[in-house]
């Protein structure tokens, strides 16, 4: 048995939500179980959704090891089938493989630095299927490893989306993000036109910086006629927004309509050109709006990555995992703005900040910091 | 040469829509051309995004045989392509073939009452191909063959979807509409559930009354409620919205997410039964407003009749053209709140009337009445 200390997330009927570190005693691992001593784990915008929600962290109460705030009465009847329930968080991370089952592929990993997406990753340990696990390139760290699968995987989805659906170039929100960047990197590498939609001129600079070519300023004045030229130049019609809420997606189909019947004879229906935006995230928490400004030929829909990795089968999978290997410190390198342990996470002015989501400030949960 | 009178809409730079009756001469019909003699052309809402689209109509300067209305600034700029040019109106209709070129295809047809949908429907006469024209069935009517194309098939083609996409029932908005009440007809036949979402307790006893199973409304208090019910009973994941502004298409995936989770373990990215509307009109131009409480898998799409014909490929295009000739007069019969001529189509009260687009209440333009 090894004595474990786990982050966990309650929402109890009556709105209260609790996010405390609990104890618990572990088994040994058995069969083709590893146990692995977590070092990194990072804190992505899809754990912060079960970690907290739209939970009101401002007025929260905060004792050490435990958060309990108050969650709005719709959240809570939207959640009903997690009331009650202990929710373990964290979706990813990487640690060193301390004990492992009998079976062959267990004892394998005895000693290797591993990455895994099991879920309740915010924790000192956790018991992970060896043949489920990712062994990382010699000399790759957990920190290095601690992404390696979400952030990676859903970048090189997008450009998998676009060859599936034959479009020639693609748009992506919030993209000064940890993610954001991992796809300027892969379109160059893939020659794949993107266009780039960040939120601030330092932004800007970030990927111009890492040489991007089309980077868009959502807080110009000239945003709109700015998408409408990067568009025009690349071709895209398909795009990925991480922010969800809001008038962009609307806006992207409308700036990508209005770049389709530029040289098109007037129809009441718009053109023909099949339009189509991907959301991805939920940045913005808001609704998204629609205004409709772009014909009968386009598409909005929710996007996930597991889904999407059943859907290109096992081997497409394999493919986009094994490109991640390859390129896992340098195509797919993070940056961290801060390493903090589990009793930081429930502190309130650490807790405030990542939960603002703000791109590019990406949080390392180092459970043994 | 033939004289003929015709409606026509242009659009003028300095935001001034000008839909007027303008005269002119048409040749006598050559090769496979038919001149029909025009004696039944509906209003559809598709026709209404031509003739006046945003166009303020209450204050607009009537005239006999002429409208001048302001059409919105942003409106003006998203429809460049047509300014300055006289955009004749009217998709479908139906009449009598009077002349025919030499072709046999022509020649047989003459004297016989066709429908067609070339476009330029609201005049007195209109060539038309002959391969292209509906010979109505013996006895029925240029009436009852007016709306033989745009509802029949548009409604058709929903069950078509939900059988290709795999989907077990479906939802309809505005459902007392002609088209709806067709598209009760086409489900009861088929044994496809279908939800039909109404506005009013009239439409309720209406449609009720025409045999549907499940009929909600959404100006009742228990709406929302009501839908969930319906869905839950029905197992519909898929619905078709004539609406596209409001709440609503992001209503009914809420009510089906809530469904699809009833029974399901806590997911934070919601269910994965795939939820998914196609907004198929505009009978609301506010912005489509989406709370996003239905997970990620979704989908909304824009629904346009013609495409979709184009990628059954011709011969599952045929198949529905005849089951509209089978059942023109049963499955497929409509109903008009009132015959107008062309010049009172361009009168105040009129216009303001068929311009509401008001559920159930269809128009239909009898050139030479």
């Amino acid at each position: 048995m090894v004595s474990n200390t786990q982050l966990v997330s309650t929402l109890e009927a009556d709105g209260r939500l609790i996010v405390e570190l609990r104890d618990e005693m572990l088994p040994e691992p058995a069969g083709h179980q590893v146990l692995v001593r977590i070092e990194a784990a990072p804190i992505n915008p899809s754990d912060l959704g079960l970690l907290f929600g739209p939970a009101d962290l401002e007025n929260a109460q905060y004792s050490p090891g435990k958060i309990v705030a108050t969650m709005p009465e719709a959240a809570v009847r939207a959640m009903q089938a997690r009331l009650g329930q202990a929710m373990p968080v964290g979706n990813e991370g990487a640690g060193t493989v301390v004990a492992a089952g009998d079976a062959p592929e267990a004892q394998a990993l005895l000693g290797k630095v591993v990455a895994a997406i099991p879920g309740a990753m915010y924790a000192q340990y956790r018991l992970v299927d060896a043949r489920a696990a990712f062994v990382l390139p010699d000399g790759a760290s957990a920190e290095q490893g601690a992404g390696a699968f979400v952030n990676p995987l859903t970048a090189l989805s997008f450009v998998e989306v676009l060859r599936r659906e034959g479009h020639k170039a693609l748009v992506h929100t919030a993209a000064a993000s940890n993610l954001g960047q991992m796809l300027v990197r892969i379109c160059q590498a893939d020659g794949v036109p993107l266009v780039n939609i960040v939120r601030s001129p330092a932004q800007v600079a970030l990927l111009k910086g890492i040489g991007a070519d089309y980077v868009v300023d959502s807080s110009s004045p000239t945003y709109l006629t700015d998408l409408v030229a990067a568009i025009d130049a690349t071709g895209a019609t398909l795009a990925f927004d991480a922010i969800g809420g809001g008038k962009q997606a609307g806006q992207i189909l409308a700036a990508m309509e209005q770049v389709a019947s530029k040289n098109a004879s007037f129809s009441r229906y718009g053109s023909d050109t099949h339009k189509q935006v991907y959301i991805y995230g939920a940045l913005d928490l808001g609704p998204t709006v629609l205004n409709r400004s772009f014909g009968f030929a386009w598409g909005i829909s929710g996007f996930l990555l597991t889904p999407f990795l059943v859907k290109i089968g096992a081997e497409g999978a394999e493919r986009l995992r094994q490109r991640v290997r390859d390129e896992l410190t340098t195509t797919f390198a993070s940056h961290f703005k801060a390493r903090i342990s589990l009793a930081e996470a429930l502190t309130r002015d650490v807790a405030l900040a990542y939960n603002a989501r703000a791109t590019g400030e990406k949080y390392l949960i180092v459970p043994h910091g």
